[in-house]
């Protein structure tokens, strides 16, 4: 069948739209067309040519929300018309990461979804009969895009999926981190680095767990605002101090915080944030994604004196068993997307969502198709 | 009054045996008549000058035993004759750290310990009239020495203090991270990397957990008959294989091991120690001391793939509450002692534990007076 989709050619190449060929969905995987999608800095990472990982051409897009159009051989957990969440990070419930109970880092598919191509070593994509190729199991910007059956959240058909799309990555990131990863207590303190979709998502987590202080860090004072709105207690913009920033945080909070979040990607700002945790028990947890070979640094005096290093993948979320339940706290009025969407747009303006992300103007662009 | 005593008069010249005056206990604190002390790397580390904080004229030492000589004013919880190890981490349990429940660094008395002087400011010793400075606020390389009230903890009189002096520090760290700071639980596969006293002990303690495998890492090949005697059950010398060691455990291991343990204080170890944990959950703990300046490193996807590094102090071991039942532990069998200790000597011949240590020969050399 044709799709519409937004394909990135080459790194470093604006998007193209164009009409794709998509072939159906073979054992154990599911067409989905998808109504609408997120505009995500991993996107963006990969589109850049810096993500040592990323090949072309390829459909990128993991943060979705569609419905599903057909099922393949052997599919039973989802039908025609589910509502659905693709998720870059499976959950099978067999392989030995499913069944540890210690982390939602499933490795059903992630062989073959990290070189681009379905659980079978193929694409279902082609444009002038050449090979196109999947982008982290989900390649949302297709209007039709063919995801494996553990890679799919069925969810509630309430939800407007305009919304519960931005389920699909950021927000689920930032929440999932505070209570999976953190498991941050009533009357913690935390500290939040990049006030971005995902830090903002963190703030969200940190008022749910009752966090007694929210300290929102972010070099453009123009999100403290909306950062404000969300809950955070605390603002601090390195930019209006001379010092190391963990100096400044640990003076504010009487010797360093219970847990920071580093929601940037910058390797310099993952040292600041684990060392302004309280020595004897801070734990810092990594969520941004760091350029290729780029590296953290710390004396180890930070870790043997007591504080924590940690990192967070899709929040620690198991997206099929969670997800849902994710869903239902939107519509319960327990997690607020509505202040995430700071832009819509068609399909066909996607690289101008780029763009404002780039410049810093948006939160998250949520295109439709 | 006089007594013998090891004096560090400078970095990196031999101790000398001198008799120095120690003043009677003051408030708060208690003169201790050091029975035997161990030998340790951080006295090493301290003497060779490399320690940024060292601080010289000093009576090192910090892993002894004794028996209280005098009490100071207001002492209420020790008195003369009972038996008592020195704490280079003191428990007061009314800091913020004590009450916190999460951690054994109590700040009591850290700030002037750190410095080489009594809690009020001053040093108990002098050499012709010049002050020498205390060490770890625990002093063990003089016969007498005077520590604060909340350093102490009070043991069972029937423990040899020959053999229950290593309970002041290797023994105990190695122990105490393995249960206290990792939580190794039946079935998990342990890593630990360097096999000093340290490392020894941290494999008892991964047999007491009931470890399904104890993998053991030395470049030293002659030290893994000891090992084996104490429970490990694989053994790896990085200098046979031609690969990043990290890989080799991996593989032998399945993808990795549940916890590993750094014993050396070489950050090029604890970034192996990291990397050879399982993605998911394999957590890493540092225990070794690095030299001044030196940084641990690695690329932050190893903590966002679900790897902990953590670190250790004393082995997270709350020294009055909790050595007085290791002790026991010791009696009852359950610590085994004995083979840490493969040298005794007097106290004239306390250089030459050094130089054993230096030349790898020895586990422990015992001191006594």
């Amino acid at each position: 069948m044709k799709s519409r989709a937004a394909v990135a050619f080459g790194p470093g190449k604006p998007l193209e739209i164009v009409e794709i060929d998509v072939e159906p969905p073979r054992k154990g995987e599911v067409l989905v067309r998808i109504t609408h999608t997120g505009v995500c800095h991993t996107d963006a990472f990969t589109l850049s040519g810096d993500d040592p990982e990323g090949i072309f051409p390829a459909v990128l897009g993991h943060e979705g929300g569609g419905i599903v159009e057909a099922v393949g051989e052997g599919v039973t957990s989802v039908k025609p018309g589910d509502h659905v969440i693709p998720l870059y990070t499976a959950e099978c419930g067999e392989c030995k990461f499913c069944r540890s109970g210690k982390t939602n880092l499933c490795s059903a598919v992630r062989a073959t979804q990290g070189k681009g191509l379905m659980p079978d070593g193929t694409t279902r994509f082609s444009y002038n009969g050449e090979p196109i190729y999947h982008y982290m199991g989900t390649s949302t910007f297709s209007e039709y895009t063919v995801v494996a059956e553990v890679s799919l959240a069925v969810i509630n058909e309430d939800a407007p999926l305009e919304k519960a799309c931005l389920l699909g990555c950021g927000v689920t990131t930032g929440i999932g981190a505070v209570h999976n990863t953190a498991k941050v207590k009533e009357g913690d303190t935390v500290a939040i680095f990049g006030l971005g979709g995902i830090g903002l998502a963190a703030i969200q987590g940190a008022v749910q767990a009752k966090a007694s202080r929210i300290i929102a860090i972010d070099t453009n004072p123009n999100k403290f605002d909306l950062a404000r709105s969300m809950g955070a207690t605390d603002f601090v913009n390195p930019k209006d101090h001379d010092r190391p920033i963990q100096e400044v945080i640990v003076e504010m909070t009487d010797g360093g915080v219970e847990f920071s979040f580093e929601c940037i990607g910058n390797v310099d700002v993952m040292r600041s944030a684990l060392e302004c945790c309280h020595k004897g028990w801070g734990e810092s947890i990594i969520i941004g994604v760091a350029g290729a070979g780029q590296e953290i640094r710390t004396r180890p005096f930070q870790l043997v004196t007591g504080r924590v290093w940690k990192g967070s993948a899709f929040g620690g979320v198991k997206g099929r068993s969670q997800l849902p339940g994710m869903v239902n706290d939107y519509l319960g009025g327990r997690i607020d997307l509505d202040p995430f969407v700071t832009h819509t747009m068609p399909l066909e303006q996607i690289n101008e969502a780029f763009e404002l992300m780039h410049e810093g103007k948006s939160i998250r662009t949520v295109i439709h198709y």
